[in-house]
């Protein structure tokens, strides 16, 4: 991988959008949250008990997938992030006692909840106003931002995802083995896809959508990191509309990348998480449900409780 | 908190337990794993599907409950680690585009998967055995431990535990808030407890030990730090015989601590862990699911895949 | 020391000053740098060649005084920030190689520049003003602070201190071993304790004050950290006048905490260092040149160039 | 720069290199000190009062350099190791008080001792013998590593160096802009160019090779990584008889990669550092004193005091 390329591009594309003066008005959706004034778990509120028990019912068969992948040295990063871990000592600690036991432990360093398989919290995008950053549900950052963590929209607000998981394989729909870098996912192609797979969203569902671009994973990690295929605002307003709680894909930015208006930065971002309060999980894999043709299944995950993180690492989990 | 008094504290300790020669010999449990000679997995080989659908079955309600603990400045440490969450920048990146997208992500430094709500993988604790370091299935740490990482036995090997999770009342058993730093919990305590409670342990559980020390996290730290309550090797012993998975606690050490033999260090951490595999989960917020009754339940843990890590951070939890 | 008290004191300190509306006016003294509307360095243009020159005349006998501390766990920390190093691995590399060669290296991580003996520059302290923090030489943080360095006033920037060095031993002038937490060192007693040391400030010298309150250090640190004496707003405006390149102390803060006005945050940095540009060096430890009498001397400090940073460890030297 | 590229070379170089069994013997040097069973500081021993003097008297105009480079992101790393810095918040303090001070520090983290420009102290290098690593003076890893610091060969006790200062510019003497990677210097070719520079060597002296390889540093990261002219066996070895305290140069490793017996790893560094106790400088600046033709000042360096580290970050200046 090319750091130096990938920063290159970034800085690019850093460069070109902040040329362009801000052009597109915040649109008639409003800051405020459906789920009242004081509302920091946004759409994390669609997942009831009734929730956990439809996904409990989807369990046939005790088979549980592995959707995260681990975090090591050499993995794709977002430009200016990193990740280090190390073991101390030669063991860390002991022998001690007449058991002569010893133990290791492990130093980790990185923008942990923003690095590898990484789950978008409510905290972590938001949208400059007149000078103020605007949150979910309003939430000013002059108002919560501290330099110890955030006093709103925590990671550890979210709760947990036990809820039915849907997959959305595009990439099989379309009949490829990956979507090229910038291919745009429409409302189409997740209607059709769903159609074929037999499946059907409703309300609280987490939905991952297969690209194919998760296999460039540690194998050419420049092309991964280059962009990606993924889904544009259409089709982000559509999954709106459906009422998920939780997005996903096999790619870092869950979005397209170069981005359809090429002015416009990480706006499916900027909807589902700052507007709706939708939350977001990026680089899963999806390889093995994928192929496995697990359309529908109990999904699993708890962020980390890093008190005031953006994010959180983790191991997401789908089981049939 | 007194750091300076509890490091004292540990000092002595270590330095008492290190003037005593070792005694202890190895007894008759060997090093081999029940799971074959290149196992790195032990006990969560005891998570098969059959498991995971009989967990399943005790979602009732769907309610969740989270055994996981906010990580924090000022939280309790075992002396020498730290946690340190910051939020770079103001914000972290952006504005950029023309619709003007900011983001926060996070930086963390700590031992981070032995910090806070941990969980202890079969990395993390062996035993000096003739100038060598063995762990879990006779693994030595001449062979498998490098400065960036475990080769052998990282935490990314353990795979996924949702399986029944039994909670063992002891405080409740005994009539107690709290039980005090240094109570040994006996296998009759488990044993009437679990009578009581009318609960049977099987093979691959996750058994957690309410002991109600854990009412004293971020609000005593000194006497939280001190010691702890917690099961003695007799119990560890009858644990591991009932081929539980993993064990946990509402402590930092699950075992007691002092010792019950002063010049032995973390017995049941080398027992449980290096000999039989089992996993173990510390620093847990037990006292919603002690103060419902909640005593049987849907138990679900995903390890953060840390690529040679010795533990995970992480939000266990409880659905019933 | 106990971590938990002095985060209350700081804590209420922080509250009962924040409830104060801003009453001081920025007074006369302009943002306007002496040394032009670009300066980023201040009053390390004090530090000429031919000051160098002044300052290498004073090496008589070649002996070195280390006025730097030790790093290390345990020392004391301004509230919430952290050090840690530990030693990768076992070794950290190697043997390879046919000559078997093995090596360490170390992870450190913690707010580097502002932790242990530290070095402040002119990026680290700063006002609100209309809503704008302000900063040296009229720099506002909007325009220059980034979550990754700063671009303006940069440690990196301020070059290199070789100069005249002066002692004041204001407990030594006192009769005292150490001056008191929150004993206010004013004008008269650094003119007469330089008066009864023979030595005279002249422009772009470092001027070190000796309070004997780094006896504390590693040794009461809870009393070390608690507040400290020092220099109030009479004599930071003195030393100001006299044109000195940097001040110092066996103190963290330098200044006198808690501070001559109560309602008051850390006047004397905001004077020295924002509007002045005059750079500051605490947690010296000046026991040694204080016995020997070593009052004049040359003075070496070059700060690590960490770029965008605030600050810089170190160890400052003072050769006779 | 590629990474991926970078570190496969190393990996073919460890990997060739592992292969090969030991063949070389440790020769005739011991591994005594020759200043003492005791001795932690090798080289800096023969840094004097009177040396100090010498070099004060090489101070004619008063004219600093400053060797030390930027520490920065994306500046070249040795494979596995990090450099991060970000600042907290916005701002990471403040404001308080009625003043409405803010405030900025730093987070950083990673290898610092051993990244950008480095100082190599005692604890960096060492030679497995029989299963030991021996440092430094006969110290074994065994009896001084510990995870969080070395208890002896700490970078704290090497003390300070202000001393006479050398510059060899072997590029200059060569005529070339850059001695390519792989060009090994040996003994004549510096005894070349300081006749032709009319310098003579003598005790305690700190020598920097100028090779014009930094002129790659954040030009040509990838080039700068991959190898370096440096000298060989034998130059290092008439050095170590010149009973200089420190040598340097302008590249990362000092000593010629590849090699000159592809079998051996590192040779220089273990000969000059783990035997003879002489202290490196790595990644330094020399150009501006190579092109100005400065061969002969006062050079002063003062490692931070971080204890138990094997090296330091810092600025190296000379003084004409």
């Amino acid at each position: 991988m090319s750091i130096v390329r990938i920063l290159s591009a970034v800085a690019l594309l850093i460069f070109v959008a902040s040329k362009v003066s801000a052009q597109t008005p915040p649109g008639e959706s409003t800051w405020a949250s459906e789920w009242g004034a004081d509302d920091e778990r946004g759409a994390a509120n669609r997942i009831t008990p009734r929730k956990v028990l439809e996904a409990t019912r989807l369990i046939k068969e005790g088979r549980i997938y592995e959707l995260g992948r681990d975090y090591e040295a050499g993995m794709p990063l977002f430009p200016g992030r990193h990740y280090s871990l190390t073991i101390p000592g030669s063991p860390t600690g002991g022998p001690i006692g007449s058991n002569d036991v010893v133990w290791h432990d492990e130093m980790v360093s990185g923008q942990i909840g923003q690095v590898g398989t990484q789950f978008d919290g409510l905290g972590h995008v938001g949208t400059r106003v007149d000078g103020e950053d605007v949150f979910y549900n309003g939430f000013k950052r002059s108002e919560f931002g501290t330099s110890g963590g955030l006093n709103k929209l925590g990671v550890e607000k979210a709760g947990v995802f036990v809820t039915r998981g849907v997959l959305i394989d595009v990439a099989g729909y379309k009949g490829v083995e990956r979507l090229p870098v910038g291919t745009v996912i429409t409302t189409a192609d997740l209607q059709d896809a769903l159609r074929q797979q037999s499946v059907e969203l409703s309300e609280g569902d987490v939905v991952l959508i297969h690209t194919g671009h998760g296999a460039l994973w540690m194998v050419d990690n420049e092309e991964y990191n280059r962009g990606a295929p993924g889904i544009g605002m259409e089709a982000a307003l559509w999954l709106a509309e459906q009422k998920v709680a939780m997005t996903g894909a096999d790619t870092w930015p869950l979005e397209v990348i170069p981005s359809e208006d090429a002015e416009v930065a990480f706006p499916v971002h900027q909807e589902l998480i700052a507007r709706r309060g939708i939350y977001n999980l990026e680089n899963l894999d999806l390889s093995e449900v994928a192929a496995d043709k697990v359309y529908e299944f109990a999904f699993m995950f708890a962020p980390v409780k890093f008190k005031g993180a953006t994010g959180s690492p983790g191991n997401p989990i789908a089981i049939k």
